[in-house]
């Protein structure tokens, strides 16, 4: 392992310390490893000592290549510069990919509060989004962000198909960033298809960085302790483990709905089936079943709009017991269409 | 540990399967045990077999007596038979709670899917509300609800003050129902300040019961399977972990904010304090001081009032330099004070 | 799941209960599971409650059936009445394998304090040997069984290439059965080239059974807990894993070497091969390397005979430079030869 | 966290490479951190690269210092040349403790292999003996010894009163260093009462390091990635956890009996109290009995004396049915007793 600190702005003060794993040497067989950017607290204000190091050291630990970025903060951190810094940054690690042994598909972020703000800005808006996003108890909402310094963008209104799968996590009794903040954005991934994994433990406030006995005001509940790992393992899952010949085969999907694979498929939503004409042609009569079967519910016409998005064409084929054959068959057409 | 069969209800099919801990032997010198109530799912047309053994025999594991309770299902769901059943199971197991040894302040109930949504019933609205839930990818939004058998209730408009604390699971990859089911139920606990703690797992679909490997139809993502053990601990942190002499201390707490406690303190919500009228008057200032920082930021109105509903008056005193002395002094004052 | 108790000795109050999973129904599409019978401690004066029904409960938990031998204690504890009991228990759960679905070659054993003492008996020379044992703080050395009933026989005099596979646990500060019983045990199996797994906690006492807290007399070392769980994992390992179409592959060896294989290979150790005249003839290049080698050392003759009970000739292969293809014509060569 | 490379012997080749936690940042309220020295293995030959900063790095999370040793291998391990190094090292850490935030009294020491070996030999023979050894997979045996590299003493044999507390792990089927050498000092440590804890997987071959799977060979069993946490944990036992006001209270004790304890008591062995005149005639009475009770045993003489070595007085005491208050009584009369 070897570490440098580079400068990426002297006036507004922002680095990159790296953490960079040694890659040459006998005992990885892989050529490449995983990179975490790492993005400590602090209000936009200043950075927490605690989400810096020793976080790192559970990313190095976990085999990954570790980055923290000092982005802007107090006066610096008008936005868009602190997006500007972790753009900077990944410029910098891809540039860099060969000479420090960078997987450039396997780069992710780790933010805390305000840097779980910026971790969801990289994963919503950032020119190249990140692999994947930890975001530990993140700010979201509008008037925390607004409380940590004016004019931040609200995450959740820039969830779109492209944005980065997520790992949530928190504590139910964060009394500086409620959990209204965290479940905003867990519905806005929801809404959107991705793929996310949360964790909101029953005890443990803010600001507990990864759990470690050592640097806790309050009482944690034990379960705290474990988000570092279960995100390594989720992020394992999803890119694959590193393995002595590489990569395993990944578990997790990209998206939880077909919406987003750029195809047409029995896996997308039934509401964007519906916003596509030669889909909603090829299965009129699916859409009949379905507007005869609403009909037939005592509901509100939101919730009936609202199933439409959550669920799958195949739910619905399953529901009114279309066979696997004609399943299949329809399938097949649909995946000749083309999505508008 | 002896099983027993109880019918509840011959005409709906409804019975008790009780499966009671030995408490009379040399290694409990505790006189009492908790009792878990077990709600399997099924689409209230049938109960799911792997829903029922599989998760009595993982709280008999962790020390409690299993009740799995087989409710009204098909067409005697007919609501509100289910919370019926599940209320005279309650009568039943505190009929018995001294020839069973059973604690009767630690009564839970764990339900899936279906018995999901009766567990948030029971939850939200039972004469006798389970002293903790444990719901397992719930169903809990109308639509799905009235898929499964028209004019069930929608739990999350019943979360009150009274709630039960919740333990909620599922995964992200769901189609049969949808996480913006359990993402509802988790606003709505959020909202009343209820005790919760929540894990959406990345992969595992719906109807993984335990986790256990024999009997999943698809990938599951490592997690899931510490659900059971997970909950026990949650369980002993909220109730005490059974020790030789009892119980311990609880480590969580009942209530996040002090809007559930039955008393004005500097720990209720902004929202709640505005609402009573001598709490108005003693914290005009702090009010004053309120509004002045809300005019300050540039947010649509509902932010600045949602707001006040999480934060409590704590938080604003933290945020305005209110020292320690002073919030003391506060704080006694409030106590002083009748809520309305 | 259903219980009951079948009385194998009147006179002797030998009984066995049986707690037998529900194998009929929808969730188990695997139509045999294996089963556990637990032996409980007491120094062959008693029968331990705590390491009866917890202990069956964690093995019932983990998918087996569970079966809790009482066997015969204080004066009918002369040996071999308990070995005697246990081999009726196998007996009679081979009897019912159809009717209660178990898995024949499935069958394990788990003995705590004197029950270990019986569990090692039964791994060592019963005349069905259980397909692995786990001990728990077991009774081995000769002056602790003297203590406990006279006349009891010392396991790791036993240990033979029948021996079953074996799980072991204890604390390190057991005061009642000094941890150098375990060693002996352990060494036994070692020199027998018996497959097991190790666990010494480093605090603990004696009879924690499954570490479960609200049975614990003195602190434990945070890791006991875990045996249940990892003697479960440990058995998956050895016999695969209960997967929906039956069991995965094993993971585990039988054996260690290829001594009790019953076919020569160059997995068989030094001494065992020195011991079969075909083999020496056909390795006696290897013999003579072997011998210059060892006299090169500067060993006690003691040593050198030691080395070659513990170490392969595939060892000597590759310490002395053999490439593959030479190593595989002399396996094949060896494979054709047999044992004395 | 700073990385230094410090030369210790150039023409030996001998360096220490030092990773230092950062201790003057608000995250760590405590001002010292144990130190662990990590040994690779590579038979006295080499230094493994998988034994080194994959090592440093598990203990890095945890908390610790790091310093890989990279000692005197090839030509130059002549003995004591490694442990020289090792004495070395230590001296450099504790001459820079103060400003590396050393904490004096928790310097460790984690080796593998041969490095295993020399960690075994610091914890038995070195001028300042490690805190505490985290052994894996050892060589002891001397014939594994003498393989490496001629002359190495044999630690087991090294095992005193001032022994360090011990951490083993290894793998049932390593076919490098056989087991039998980690039951080798597995027993010494026991007959010497020092604390330990230990650890055998039942697969996972030899020189798998953390277990990462990215640099494994052979498939390991799911426990053997445990050991860098369970050994974590153990120190944290022992020394008590670093928590924000320094370290918690110790769990573990540092001696099983009270030979080690300096102090005579109930709970020296009754050998170690017949080797005492003062005690001797003190307890003659309970002596009386134990040989009463040893002569109705039948057991060979040898028995009976190493029965003595492990056995406690207190474990006398209570099996002959002395009351707490005459227990009491005796172990202050023993405590005002001069040891010889």
């Amino acid at each position: 392992m070897r570490t440098e600190n580079i400068v990426l702005d002297q006036e507004r003060n922002v680095s990159l310390r790296c953490l960079i794993q040694d890659c040459e040497c006998t005992y990885i067989p892989a050529t490449e490893r995983p990179a975490m950017i790492i993005l400590p607290g602090g209000a936009y204000q200043f950075q927490s000592d605690r989400e810096a190091e020793p976080v790192a050291q559970a990313f190095l630990n976990a085999g990954f290549h570790a980055f923290i970025l000092y982005y802007s903060v107090g006066k610096h951190a008008v936005w868009p510069n602190p997006l500007s810094d972790y753009e900077q940054a990944v410029d910098l690690i891809l540039a860099h990919k060969d000479d420090w042994h960078i997987c450039p598909d396997r780069i992710a972020v780790t933010g805390f509060s305000a840097g779980g703000h910026l971790a969801a800005c990289a994963a919503t808006m950032a020119r190249i989004r990140p692999a994947a996003a930890i975001l530990g108890y993140p700010v979201i909402r509008d008037y925390i962000g607004e409380i940590c310094t004016p004019g931040l963008p609200h995450p959740s209104e820039h969830v779109d198909a492209r944005t980065s799968p997520c790992f949530l996590f928190a504590c139910r009794d964060d009394k500086l960033v409620d959990v209204s903040n965290f479940l905003d954005f867990q519905l806005a991934l929801t809404k959107a298809g991705i793929e996310f994994e949360s964790h909101i433990y029953g005890l443990g406030g803010h600001g507990f960085s990864t759990g470690a006995e050592e640097f806790q005001e309050q009482a944690l509940c034990a379960r705290v302790k474990n988000w570092p790992q279960d995100a390594a393992q989720w992020l394992g899952e999803l890119w694959g483990r590193m393995i002595p010949t590489g990569f395993s085969q990944p578990l997790l999907p990209r998206y939880i709905t077909g919406d987003g694979s750029g195809r047409l498929s029995l896996d997308c939503t039934m509401a964007f089936l519906r916003r596509q004409p030669a889909a909603r042609e090829l299965l009129k009569d699916q859409f009949a079943l379905l507007d005869a079967m609403l009909a037939r519910l005592d509901l509100p016409e939101s919730s009936k709009e609202e199933f439409q998005t959550y669920y799958t064409m195949r739910f619905l084929a399953g529901t009114s017991g279309m066979d696997a054959a004609a399943q299949q068959a329809l399938e097949e057409k649909l995946n000749t269409l083309r999505a508008e």
